[in-house]
């Protein structure tokens, strides 16, 4: 059933693919360091976990661009790697250094994580943090919950880093397929949990990230990026029927006609190097789509981040589609330059 | 007028979509770290520049690979930067940290740049030791020469350094175009420079490596990317009009149709996470293709890497084909296996 209060909500129309007075428009990490409000809270919630894990904290953050800029859309504060931290696999975050592990890189080592049962009770906060979302957000705004893909989550559990080529999680992908395949399996029932529980606490949409789908070669993506996205998008069927899901294969290029199709998901969110114009004919008639601009246009502002934005719009806006990023908003992003594009895309008219 | 001796060359044959025996096959980056002979020479040499611009070091590691593996081409062992440096803009290998430039972001800077007429000088042991190679090389052993594409070396000039974002390039790509272009309009014309002068001295095919294409957004993938690549092969195609070109838009996903189409280029060499069943599809009608094996899977050898390159040889093997990696090969790749890639790309037959 329906909830009246969602109607109004152009984010959930438009993955309806139900008409809408204009596009829908949000930005992946919208709540980050390009805004001074959340450098404030930032530093007084010590380690960005602390953030994550404090719903005080992380409702605020969450809340403050959509205060700023009145968003269609706000999604939790939190990160993917909540997940191997909930599994018993310590996350820290570096200054400067980003996320760092111990890794995993064996069965043995994979033997040492918790059971997926485990989540419920570290993740906790976060699962309140929504709660205190579905409450204090407006009625318009849509609340999106989210996790990485398994593959891309994989590939900082078993580098214990990030890193440009993915060369730990490959090599055990390709030294031992069916046992790496085992955390793959352990990922994607984590992924259910972690996601169904945010569900539970009243998230409206759901995204998956992957990060680094596009790295793969074809054979390794149908088997740790493709079908872990299927099943997972089964198993949350199975659970929440009219619950949209939007995926995000980064840079996986054409394949991700084969993804959108085989997945079902309701949209599918476009990295920066993906053209518009074959977007457009290539993957819009099986839903919706979302994206797609340069977060440094977004950095740049002027004349041409208005030209390019217009060529997304005008290309893409006239079928279901929601306005973003091709990537995170950066933290030398000018908050002027944000409100400069919500103006831009809330004028536009297909 | 077309030379008795390229006749028995696989790679010039495929090139032209003439009928081969086998399937050609050269690794990007095949003279390298990987190699202890390589290293041997390396250690020798001094800093990785003097390697590149001492023809007895340069002449002898490009043949390594061929003296070893027998593959059916040899590219000259150079860098991309080597334009910048000639172009007056200093470049620096440090250890561990890739390229070092002082980097270049306006119209000011640029204008210190010498003109296109200085890099015959500066470059003329690069010409002598494709000269040399002529020579020393197999009859059967084509000889590529190669440069970075006009947008993937000025982000390096631009930035000063490799970055994973190439967010310095942009900036000034986005905030100030059409000056921006003048940098691209400098490459453009020392690039064909540059690789005439290597055709003068010998080298058979060319190779133009755009690294970051797939890191642009449509309209900047055209204007920085695709245009200058029409420019590159339209000035070559009338100096050299039977000489054939191979591109290498990394990352370009779906785009490359139209990159393939525009350009007229004679082959295509397709990145990592390129599909080959998209890619025989889409662009194998247009010419020859070249890809694309993870240069990981190379590392991990065995069963999965066999399986992979099978794939790639079952799907593209039967149309024009060159069998190579997605990206250059890794200095962790033991030997032993591209021994055993070698004997399994030439026992295949379609």
């Amino acid at each position: 059933m329906r909830e009246a209060s969602t109607d109004g909500k152009r984010l959930l129309k438009v993955l309806r693919r139900e008409p809408v007075d204009r596009t829908p428009l949000w930005l992946m990490r919208q709540a980050g360091r390009y805004l001074p409000e959340y450098r404030a809270v930032r530093a007084e919630a010590g380690s960005f976990l602390d953030l994550c894990y404090t719903p005080d904290f992380a409702e605020e953050v969450t809340l403050q661009p959509i205060r700023r800029y009145g968003f269609d859309a706000a999604i939790l504060f939190s990160d993917i790697l909540v997940v191997p931290d909930a599994l018993g696999q310590p996350v820290a975050f570096k200054e400067g250094e980003g996320p760092v592990l111990e890794p995993i890189r064996n069965a043995a080592e994979l033997a040492t994580l918790k059971p997926v049962s485990a989540l419920r009770d570290k993740l906790a906060p976060v699962y309140e943090t929504v709660r205190r979302l579905k409450n204090s957000l407006p009625a318009e705004t849509a609340l999106i919950g989210f996790a990485g893909a398994p593959w891309t989550v994989a590939t900082y559990m078993v580098g214990g880093r990030g890193s440009p080529d993915q060369a730990m999680a490959k090599a055990w992908a390709y030294r031992a397929p069916d046992e790496f395949q085992k955390l793959i399996d352990l990922l994607v029932a984590a992924t259910v949990e972690h996601l169904s529980a945010q569900v539970e606490a009243g998230a409206e949409v759901l995204q998956l990230f992957d990060t680094w789908a596009g790295s793969l070669p074809e054979l390794s993506f149908e088997r740790f990026a493709l079908k872990p996205m299927i099943e997972i998008r089964a198993a949350l069927k199975v659970r929440f029927p009219d619950l949209p899901v939007i995926g995000f294969p980064r840079g996986a290029g054409p394949m991700t006609v084969e993804y959108f199709r085989a997945t079902g998901l309701d949209a599918l969110s476009l990295d920066t190097g993906m053209s518009p114009v074959w977007a457009r004919d290539n993957l819009q008639g099986a839903g919706c789509l979302q994206g797609n601009l340069d977060p440094l246009l977004l950095v740049a502002g002027g004349a041409e981040m208005q030209q390019q934005v217009l060529h997304i719009l005008d290309t893409l806006g006239h079928g279901p589609f929601i306005f973003n990023l091709g990537h995170g908003i950066v933290p030398q992003t000018p908050p002027d330059h944000v409100a400069a594009l919500v103006e831009i895309v809330r004028e536009w008219r297909p």
